[in-house]
């Protein structure tokens, strides 16, 4: 019988001025500090990435995603080759979506009842039916370090009858998630139940409450960035945090732009993840110190310098700007390449340096000298 | 005033059942045995890899690409930038094509004449002129350590008259081209002659020994591949080289699958370079030392082994074939960069064991016992 090393949270550091905090959990693949980004490998691949670059680029933990795993190739697959870690050698702690954002935004013909969703592969059609019990258990299955509770997604906009009951349903599955997870979980694995609720801060409460009453490892803010005004996605994000308890880690999915990150790192969010800084390398679009860089303008054409002036990703240490510039325009696969390790690199250094600005308590002020060095460049 | 080095090759050893040798020539940016297989880069990267991933798969020399890099970003541009060594951070030797060939094979409204070629380029139908001696000076301004003589690719089929025409005016260009170089080369820049003279053994023969009179550092065979039967290809092959000089480097342009590079070392030929290795890689073929494997099949879905079971390549140490097969399936960017990295590892090594078994008195042996191993695996 393997030893259940149990997941752990501990907040370490607390910001005077704002509701951040530094931290750490422990997983069977290793440990991780907080605030933390984690890069998106949605089909067991961070794209463009291989695992070294990934480790290169200071990744700690990354994301796979149990919706499109479960499609292709199939989870019976990736467990008799040794789950997910050893399927795509990435030998550090993982982190699997549920699949009920997926169902959401990509599948066709979807059919919600109490017991769980009826769906059209995105892919290739098929019907498949997959209930709250199932998403924990391919999650298992994939052998990944922390797994997320299987919710319905509420879409923006919306009544609020209907995402009253959409979050009821919500805690419905989360209930029957925990169960599951508690019958089979092995080997430390956590699980985060994940608080809907729309923009309607009462229901945000009383999902982020009824969720607490369960006792989930972690609790992540979902239904967030689907629509709703920026603005409402902070105050959401500030008021569901403030419901939830100090000793657990929150996670804000899908977020989202480094100015988006600091606001929530603000609010006392821990966790994040988004595709933006790998999607928009692939588009030529660079996060820089200095402000976002768009590659292909003529500007760059003939600069001798780095992407950014004070990185030392693999990028930016061997070259410029001009070039990346002719790579990008010539449909070179070596953009994508160059240009994802750089975001990527980017975006973790930066959470790395407020989690030090936290433990050396001037998150506020690096906060604020981050907004001042992000000019318009192009 | 800068130190000309000077290229300089030795033949090493010779074998005793074929006309296969290894030797070495001498670059300002170091020393290259042969025979060697050299990645093409014909836009400033070898596609999908970058420079770590090139040294790590054993490559020694690349080759660049005049007629692509004078066409986008420009020469001037790549020269303000410290040349192409310093563009694309490849620290050690290039080898640049002239052009001849893109001319032949890329270009629209191509007009040959005595002076030069007046064409349209393939990326915006813009109108340049270059004559041999502009081919010259966009090679030395890239700073390459190799450069071709501007020829003539003579197209197949075609008439004996056609051929011998053609023919008479690579050799006109080669001297234009010899005159340039030598004028202005600097630090070590050795320039090949290009022989052409399509199946015309006659016509092979006449622009061998005029190219050797004008003493080149090297002679390469062009105008082949194009068309003609691979035995054709191999015959022409072998006459040439029977005429070329012991003491310089041959180069058979765009050669080829590895039983052709076997079959042209046998010959005598010393380097290759081929597009086949990470053309096939980024669509499924893979070669290994058990025969060609096309990923894609579902005989590898479950497969736990690597690609190559003799293989020390970074992806077949860290990777299986199903893994492989899944991201080749999901239309990964990853897949491209580890069946790069793969195919050219595998034509480096096995270009490297060539010229060991030649150094070890043993080429025919290793050459009979490779083909022995490929089996059709699909």
């Amino acid at each position: 019988m393997e030893l259940d090393l149990g997941f752990e949270f501990h907040a370490v550091t607390r910001d005077h001025k704002t509701k951040a905090r530094s931290g750490k959990f422990t997983t069977a693949y290793g440990d991780v500090e907080t605030p933390v980004f984690m890069p998106v490998g949605t089909q067991a691949s961070v794209k463009a990435m291989t695992p070294e670059n990934l480790k290169a680029a200071g990744a700690e933990i990354i994301l796979g995603n149990a919706y499109h795993l479960y499609l292709r190739p199939g989870i019976e697959l990736i467990d008799s080759l040794g789950g997910l870690h050893e399927f795509m050698n990435w030998k550090s702690p993982i982190l699997t979506d549920s699949g009920g954002f997926q169902l959401f935004s990509l599948s066709q013909m979807r059919d919600i009842t109490d017991e769980g969703v009826i769906f059209r592969s995105h892919l290739d059609g098929s019907k498949h039916f997959i209930r709250p019990e199932d998403s924990i258990h391919i999650q298992q299955m994939l052998g990944s370090d922390i797994l997320m509770a299987f919710d319905d997604c509420t879409p923006y906009p919306t009544t609020y009858e209907y995402a009253a009951n959409s979050t009821k349903l919500t805690l419905n599955w989360a209930k029957r998630c925990l169960h599951e997870h508690q019958a089979k979980k092995k080997n430390g694995q956590a699980l985060f139940g994940i608080v809907q609720g729309s923009i309607y801060k009462d229901l945000r409460k009383k999902c982020a409450e009824d969720l607490q009453q369960m006792d989930f490892d972690g609790y992540a803010l979902g239904g967030l960035m689907v629509g709703e005004p920026l603005e409402t996605t902070y105050e959401i994000i500030a008021h569901t945090v403030s419901i939830l308890p100090e000793d657990r880690p929150r996670y804000a999915m899908g977020l989202g732009l480094p100015e988006d990150i600091f606001h929530c790192v603000a609010a006392g969010v821990d966790m994040f993840d988004c595709v933006v800084p790998t999607r928009n390398a692939r588009n030529g679009c660079l996060f820089t110190h200095q402000g976002k860089l768009i590659i292909k303008n003529a500007q760059y054409a003939k600069d001798p310098n780095p992407l950014d002036l004070e990185c030392e990703c693999y990028t930016c240490k061997n070259f410029s700007r001009a070039y990346l510039r002719h790579l990008f325009l010539s449909g070179e696969i070596l953009a994508c390449i160059l240009n994802s390790i750089h975001n990527l690199y980017f975006y973790i250094q930066v959470v790395k340096k407020i989690r030090t600005a936290i433990q050396e308590g001037n998150f506020f002020e690096y906060w604020q000298s981050f907004l001042r060095s992000q000019h318009e460049m192009n």
